[in-house]
């Protein structure tokens, strides 16, 4: 069960994990019409929160289980996180992407230890050739969200906020959190209910593909029409996670949702502004709060910048939009 | 006078400053060959360390005459700085700037809430008409670096990384430091001679502008043959500091010097290993640890990133040349 406890337990083991800083500056407070602090997940180990869930998941597994190595379906962020932490560990990772995955990122998991195993998402089903795979090298999977150390480990960037709000003189406010699985989302909901009760979590989505925004809003799970479709490719799930709704339904407040537009725009405000590098899915929750503002309670507002491994070309073009 | 006295009273005043984070990365470390850690003084406020001596100098002045507010002489990161610090202390800030400086500085000096007051280059003598601004209303001249509180507030960023380097683990390193007029260097210099001795500064600029470098082989103040000619603007000097010089011909180690190009390499490594936004002339230290690891002892380096106030156009053409 994903709780509290569960999460200083985390906190405790997360002796490779890097305390990110809680950014602000008076040009993005004037663009936002308000006083905006940005949580800079883009500055942890491998670019994204990922790894803080991956180290919770590999260190609390029983070292006999540990040793033999882990799992992970990924193209993404989670596969950098898994093959970090596991090399980290001093255990094998095996990161099973399809084989049209985009080279670098095959290149980067591979460059922090992982084996990748390409699969013909044509011709293969991913499921059952992850299973025998696991089952012949007695591999642990380490789902990307819905798993209670994942969801743990997430949480911790939850209890650096509640220190780091109440340093910045931050008593109440809204936290946007981007959103796929909600495993980041509910961690730190979880971590704030404890700690800092008054900073209340809300959802940040790719319009569109805002599954956990209406999941919220209908009371059940609610999937996404398409799979595709936003450049915000780091956080389109199908449909949230069975525990990360659980969780969100008890504490979150209602979901957002942005354009790739407002998306690109927080990505070139972020660079101006913070210094710091975002991926256009790492970008989403600081796009609602500049783009968003009617929807958000008045005074200081929270945003968890979750990632920044976005391609140089793609990063390029945000920055340079409309010169 | 600077000293390490100094530079912990203005560590000891300076609530408005930022502990920047110690980043690194294994993607850094492989295309460095060795283990590289930057201390991230792009995201400190205003985008650069000056916020530092900024608040060093300001603060340090007696309440009387810090009142009628302060006056310096910048077209770039100073001027941020001091017009950051001097709004923060609720004091006037006269910036003069040539009435051809780039209207995004201008802008950003303004936004800050610093008053400019544009010269004309060919018309009018800088020194003279400051001066005379000066007298007439009261303001303190605080200048970039040749000040003992200015070193002292720089020097602030090497008792961070005194700390920073032992929770790394690293006990004996070289620290490449971004060098203009000095004061940086200076500081860090004088920081960690007291708290860390193993570390051992080392001044990194711009080759065709490496003043200090020249100057502390000649063992006396060595000019640059120009001005103006590399993309590095933020670190372009004529000369060394007089009191700067004197701190580094006592504790640095011979000087470093990079290209335009390597300085816009790092650029485009530091983006894409450490999600962090360098301006050339904030990136030559990294330069000089990617590019020149023969001048550099064996073992993990540590390299000061200076700033990240680079324009647009120039940060998207760094990251995406050769593609």
């Amino acid at each position: 069960m994903s709780d509290i406890a569960a999460i200083r337990a985390a906190a405790a083991r997360a002796c490779g994990i890097r305390r990110t800083p809680l950014l602000s500056s008076p040009g993005l407070d004037a663009a936002a019409g308000r006083r905006v602090l940005v949580k800079a997940e883009c500055l942890q180990v491998t670019g994204s929160f990922k790894a803080r869930g991956a180290w919770a998941a590999i260190s609390a597994l029983p070292p006999g289980e540990r040793a033999s190595g882990v799992l992970a379906y990924s193209s993404g962020n989670h596969a950098q996180g898994i093959a970090w932490a596991a090399t980290a560990h001093g255990i094998p990772s095996v990161i099973l992407m399809p084989s049209d995955a985009p080279q670098v990122k095959i290149d980067n998991t591979r460059a922090l230890g992982g084996e990748v195993v390409l699969y013909d998402r044509a011709a293969q089903d991913r499921d059952s050739f992850g299973l025998r795979l696991a089952g012949e090298r007695g591999l642990t999977l380490i789902p990307p969200f819905d798993h209670p150390e994942v969801i743990a480990g997430q949480g911790t960037v939850g209890l650096e906020l509640a220190t780091q709000a109440a340093d910045a003189g931050v008593a109440q406010a809204d936290v946007l959190v981007p959103c796929g699985g909600g495993g980041l989302s509910a961690g730190i909901a979880l971590a704030l209910a404890a700690d800092a009760p008054s900073l209340r979590v809300r959802t940040a989505e790719p319009a569109g593909f805002d599954d956990m925004a209406r999941s919220l809003a209908a009371g059940h799970a609610v999937a996404n029409p398409a799979t595709t479709g936003s450049i915000c490719d780091a956080i389109l799930t199908p449909r949230p996670g069975a525990l990360t709704l659980l969780i969100l339904q008890r504490l979150a407040g209602p979901g957002l949702a942005v354009t790739d537009a407002e998306a690109l725009a927080a990505v070139a405000l972020a660079f101006r502004h913070l210094r710091i590098v975002l991926e256009p899915g790492g970008a989403v929750a600081l796009a609602a709060a500049l783009f968003h503002a009617d929807a958000i309670g008045d005074g200081a507002v929270i945003c968890v910048a979750s990632g920044g491994n976005v391609d140089a070309t793609r990063f390029a073009e945000a920055i340079t939009a409309g010169r």
